[in-house]
């Protein structure tokens, strides 16, 4: 047996694995939403339970350096949040941390970043029922957050040949931030548009509530936590349809719009730069006017059409677009 | 402010820091076991939702020289099995898997992980319902396992006046199982009893089964993972009880006889040894004997009293116990 080891396999490659050999799908009439969504989720009476998990680890997702312990840990519970948003009208109510910290940590930095996860449950209203603490080298953030709701979920997979394809703001601005942040440090003397797309990068905001005025609405939704590319793709792809994107109608930041002023590394940023966690959902035409009476920051960016491809467009021109990712392993 | 670093503090000193001043404890009347006990749980409907997390980190928590990559993917499940176990009548039904890996890790060892995870999953029938892979310098995992019940759980702090302490098996032999590990290694030419211990270190069982048989006549419950002196201290101290224990009743392994032939040697594995996974509990002694007919492996080692202590008693003499355990940070 050949054996590689995983950093020539790739992160992809050990999903792959993973995925093929080891899950074992159960007929389980009671799973409504599997793995592959953005959470897990099951029904318990009348209940959709939801469960997503994250896990952080220091010098892959975050450097100490560039986000504070308080950020870091309001950082930590907005992107759980942001994965119970994705399936809809569902209340984000209890959640466990389990933490690895090197025995070097200082206790003011543990101290900072317990604040951050207790205003940001605060303000969720969700219990903190649980975790461990264990030694690590590097500092691990690990959580799972379990949502109840009564209201069906909304998957990634049921987007109709017609449906607009809509977005809750403006993407890439995180991207952009954490690109300031590899360029010159977090010391650096940024002017205020820098720093906005720099909080954007650190200060994430789960889009809740709107996923809670909009769901019934919707025919499938995801976040964009990997970038707006992947999301347009995964809805695309799960609901066996495709799309075309008019690259013109992504909203851009006139912050984004200062900083980087050529328009193709604004949509590079918009399209792979990730962790904007905005929602992308798909919505028959008919109703697309009245989720913009609800949310006015709604931009509508493209159409699904029964092809099995995704074609981006700018200025009417079809563009070549190739998926440009981070790899993490 | 004085910044202590946190090896300075210990892991209590960390928890306590965490509970006092960050645990946003809610008036939320659908939990019913809460922080404490072995898994947190909620009412959905007629349901009882449990749930318990557990993070191993290699080094602190296992060394891969002593345990097989298969072996450690079974115990991973079964010591969580074993949390839900300690719940009363709960099904482990949905199992979240978070993993860090060094790159260096090879595809051998992450596939016979993966073939030790999916064993214990498939025997308990438990969906593998998600999880992730990060990149970390020491192997990680965080499980995170979802149980489901009809009954009522059971919780640490039921126990009254007169009820008998009972335990499912044996004590002590994980515990010198890894005292064997730590003083030979792997390779050493050990005997056959020798081997049995460490082998009861390295493959523990969750008393899942047994406890489903017995729970609906318990008062309180909980497990040994921590060692029977931890367990005997939380179920009288929850329960604002104390107790007599018994040392001579204490079930100890023919094989921890033969390898450790002192009497104190083997009562200190089994008081602090730790990683036992056996159920401990209380029963009205009116039901005691029913009991040790549905499992003939029960032992009773003590009796709940009014006062607030554990007193322990060897050949009818009081033994002054102290608190000797394992410091994680």
């Amino acid at each position: 047996m050949k054996n590689k080891n995983i950093s020539k396999i790739g992160e992809f490659g050990l999903i792959d694995i993973i995925k093929n050999k080891f899950i074992n799908v159960r007929d389980d009439k009671n799973i409504t939403a599997n793995i592959g969504d953005d959470s897990f989720c099951f029904k318990s009476g009348k209940n959709n339970i939801c469960i997503t998990k994250d896990m952080l680890v220091e010098k892959v997702h975050f450097k100490k350096e560039w986000i504070n312990p308080q950020q870091l840990g309001k950082k930590s519970i907005e992107v759980n949040v942001c994965d119970i948003a994705a399936m809809g009208n569902i209340v984000p109510k209890y959640i466990f941390i389990g933490l690895g910290f090197p025995p070097k940590t200082s206790e003011i930095f543990v101290n900072n970043l317990y604040k951050g996860f207790r205003k940001t449950c605060d303000k969720y209203k969700i219990t903190i029922a649980g975790g461990d603490i264990v030694k690590s080298e590097k500092i691990i953030i690990s959580v799972t957050l379990i949502g109840i709701g009564k209201q069906e979920i909304i998957k990634r997979n049921g987007a109709n040949e017609g449906d607009l394809i809509g977005v809750t703001n403006t993407f890439g601005d995180a991207g952009a931030g954490i690109t300031l942040l590899y360029k010159h440090g977090i010391k650096y003397k940024y002017n205020k548009a820098e720093r906005y797309l720099i909080s954007k990068q650190n200060n994430p905001k789960a889009r809740l509530k709107e996923a809670w005025k909009i769901s019934k609405y919707l025919t499938s939704l995801t976040d964009a936590s990997d970038g707006l590319y992947v999301s347009v793709n995964i809805l695309a792809k799960d609901s066996k349809k495709g799309a075309e994107i008019n690259m013109n109608k992504i909203p851009i930041s006139s912050n984004l719009k200062k900083v980087f002023e050529e328009d193709k590394k604004q949509l590079n940023f918009a399209l792979f730069g990730a962790e904007d966690y905005e929602l992308v959902f798909t919505v028959p035409n008919l109703k697309a006017k009245l989720l913009k009476k609800l949310i006015p920051e709604i931009s509508y960016i493209g159409t699904i059409n029964s092809s099995n491809e995704v074609r981006y467009f700018y200025n009417g021109k079809e563009q070549k677009i190739k998926y440009f990712g981070y790899k993490h392993l």
